[in-house]
Formats: structure tokens, C-alpha cells, sequence
């Protein structure tokens, strides 16, 4: 006899700061930092590097350095001074050929916060609008509670992360194997509705992105806002994010 | 020589939760509870009531009314146990005769929590839907930056007073007055814009509409989602809310 399939529920968590609120009942996390973490992670990953050890500090980023590991660590949407990389996608597309194979340490402002917070948790697996249809296909194979965590802006609610938590939200609703409680929930699906057409031009008054148009990173906004450009799903495995191995067997 | 006109910030916070990551460079802040703490206040003043005293806990609450004050007390949605009133508006209005020119003792289960929380600031006033118009038009005219801040549920986001802080952000944003930084009032903007053309049915998945609507309050939820049904801008003085008089002499 199969198992009846259970009503699951999928509720967004805005920031890291409100994880506490949010976190109880859930074994699985979607972690997101739209601009430009896990954008930067899923494209790294597709790419062909082998794993990304997300760490929270750029200390910890140094001493890695120092053993001889590529690392890269952005703060404030620039890269930290002694880095070559930050957490730009375009550029880990362009040094692809050079990465591929290897591990990269990855230190962000907000991202790997949000992924160490998470770490608590059974699986964390990774989302951003590049690896939308994806993920969320093998989150409605999953039979299990979904909790999607945006990193935000420092602990505050950012919109970009928000379009993208309810983006999930809005196509795991829409299969009638998930319920949303949280008004959280509900407003990150009506956010996403409304500038699903129209994303780069609904961004236009967002902090993030002025911030990093001063930055002359238009290119990576452009590209972070693109949905479904890479289909990886990189997942957690002993404090490593590898991508993920659609074979049940592989991923116990 | 008149001073020229600066421009102002208007920004919104969730919830108390999130009020330190916010409150800094505002000496003003309204406080939002649409369902229904401050829709009960502006309520209750505009009907007569000569002060409001919110207290921040049951206990609080009973030692007034020890003291023979008349006290209303509400905790997650019900009126508390040893108390006559909770935080009905309508209750409000059918009561105003009994309550003309009475002291009311306060207290909710996030509402009056928020209004204690926005207490170290130089002025707090009281934002409903239902004063929305009287509201905007004061904050127009005092030159002041504006927080906004949503009492949420039990420190989470709530779609409501996100809806009412939204509202209140259009209206300032508007005028050419006032700009916003922040992500969460480009949120909530939004939000309301999606929302205004018919809020009952957009808040009808919300989570604390389906709390009340257990509890047979539809009236209540239908009062306080009416926009402009009262003129009162609550403002806090000396620990007790009272009608705001717009001579500005009469409240230095």
C-alpha cells in the first residue's frame, strides 16, 4: 500500500532576524539571497564547480584562503580587499573553465548568514529565480514542510528575496500539496503576482539594486533576475553545498 | 523668511520585533494595530472616551481596575477572563454613552505591546484605517520624518496593518514630501495597492481574519477595514492616548 499523500505546509520567513518565529515544525529550509548569493551559488554549481564551503565570516574566509582553497567574500556588494572573487555570477560564469573541479569558500553579507542560521535543520537546500522551476519541482516530490528563509538586507525584509520565496509559495499552493498560515505567506505570493512580469522594472526603487547600480553590477541584477537559467539544486551535505543528486539512494 | 520644506523619510516597520533595525533617525511613529487595538482606540476617542491608559500586561490591567478604572483586556482575539470589554470597536460604540468622559485601562495582546515599545520616542500617534484620511493629512503637515509601525501577531508580519501602513505610506509618498528607502514600505505600498479595492476579500486568507472569524467577529473585521468612518488622531501624552488637538500650541 502507498502512503496517502499529507497536506504540507510552505511558509516564507522574510530574514534571518525573524527565523526563531518561524523555524518550529520545519525539517527543510530553502535558503535565498536573490541579489546575489545563492544566484552566485547555483551558477557556480552548475558550472562545474565540485563544492562551495559557505562560511559567516570573512576570518574564517582568510584562513581557508591562507591553506591554499579559492575563496571569495563579499560585503556591502563589493569584494573584500585580498579576494578576487565577491559573489558576482557573472564572473563565476566567466572563470568557469578555471573553476571547475575545485572547492570554493564563499563568504556574503547576508547569504551565508542566513545558509549558517539554517544549518540547524535536517536539509537546506538552495533556491534563487535562476533555479525557480527546479526547485520547485523536487520540493513538490518531497512530501515534507517547506520553510523558505530570505536573507534579506542585514536583517531587514528585501524585496527581491521576498519575490522569490513567493514564487515558490505561489507554485507549491498551486499544486494543492501545500497550505500556507502565515500572512508572511500570502504576501509574498500576492508581491511576487504582482511583479512577475515586470521584475527588473518593480526592482527599480529597491534598496539592493540602487545599491549595487552604484556598483555598476546591472549586469549581475539582470542576470539574477532571469528564471530558470540553471536547473542545479545545490543542497548541504556536511557543511558543503554539492549539488544535488535527483537519485533518492545518493542523497541519504 | 519661511523655512523652505525638507524632504522627509516615511518608512515602515513590520513589527515590534523589527523596531530596532528601524527606529533610528525618527522622533515620530505611528502605531498600527488594525485588528483591532488601535481601530478600538480612535474609536473610543472619537466617541467620547477622554483618555486611554494602554498598559503592556493582564496584571497591569487589573491593578487599575483594582483601583476602579474601567478596564478592557483582550488577549488573542477573546476579552480576558475578569473583564467587561476587550478590544471591540463596536463594543466601543455601542458602550459610548456608558463611557463619555471615563479614563479606559488597555491592554492587548500586540497592539498596546507596540504602543510601549514606540513609547521612547518624542511623539507616538494612532493609525487605523479607520482615521486613515485625518491621519495622513496631520502627518503632511509636520515636516517630521515617519515610522510606521505595525504591531503585527505575536512579533510575525501581519497583512493588515501592512495594508493601513501602506496606505498611509501612498498618501505621504505622494505629495512629493517625503521619499522611502527602505524595502519594507516599497512593500507595503504595494501591498495596499493590490489590496484597496476590496481589503475584506484580500484579507480573506489572512491568518488573524481567520482567528476572529472563529470567533464570530465579522462585524468587528468589517468596522475596522472601513477606511475614514473617524476623524480622532490619538496621540500618547504623559503615558495616556488622548484626542490630538491640531492647535499646535495645545500640544507642546
Amino acid at each position: 500500500m502507498t502512503k496517502a499523500p499529507s497536506v504540507n505546509h510552505v511558509e516564507v520567513c522574510f530574514s534571518p532576524a525573524d527565523y526563531a518565529l518561524y523555524e518550529s515544525g520545519f525539517d527543510l529550509v530553502v535558503v535565498i539571497d536573490v541579489l546575489r548569493a545563492t544566484s552566485a551559488i547555483c551558477t557556480a554549481l552548475q558550472n562545474g564547480v565540485e563544492r562551495i564551503k559557505p562560511v559567516a565570516t570573512v576570518e574564517e574566509a582568510r584562513l581557508w584562503q591562507a591553506k591554499g582553497y579559492i575563496a571569495a567574500a563579499e560585503r556591502n556588494g563589493a569584494i573584500v580587499d585580498g579576494f578576487d572573487m565577491g559573489n558576482s555570477p557573472v564572473a563565476f560564469n566567466s572563470k568557469s573553465q578555471q573553476l571547475k573541479g575545485q572547492t570554493v569558500v564563499l563568504t556574503t553579507t547576508n547569504g551565508t548568514k542566513a545558509i549558517d542560521i539554517a544549518s540547524n535543520k535536517r536539509t537546506v537546500v538552495i533556491g534563487a529565480l535562476n533555479n525557480l522551476d527546479a526547485l520547485s519541482s523536487w520540493l513538490l516530490k518531497q512530501d515534507e514542510n517547506v520553510l523558505i528563509l530570505g536573507s534579506g538586507w542585514k536583517d531587514k525584509f528585501n524585496l527581491e528575496d521576498t519575490i522569490c520565496a513567493g514564487a515558490i509559495a505561489d507554485r507549491l499552493l498551486g499544486s494543492g500539496k501545500f497550505i500556507a498560515d502565515e500572512d508572511s505567506t500570502i504576501a509574498a505570493k500576492f508581491i511576487y503576482r504582482s511583479a512577475r512580469d515586470n521584475m527588473f522594472a518593480y526592482l527599480k526603487a529597491s534598496s539592493h539594486r540602487r545599491r549595487l547600480r552604484k556598483l555598476n553590477l546591472n549586469e549581475d541584477v539582470k542576470y539574477c533576475l532571469t528564471p530558470n537559467n540553471v536547473s542545479t539544486i545545490p543542497i548541504l551535505k556536511n557543511g558543503y553545498l554539492v549539488p544535488l543528486d535527483e537519485d533518492p539512494a545518493a542523497n541519504q
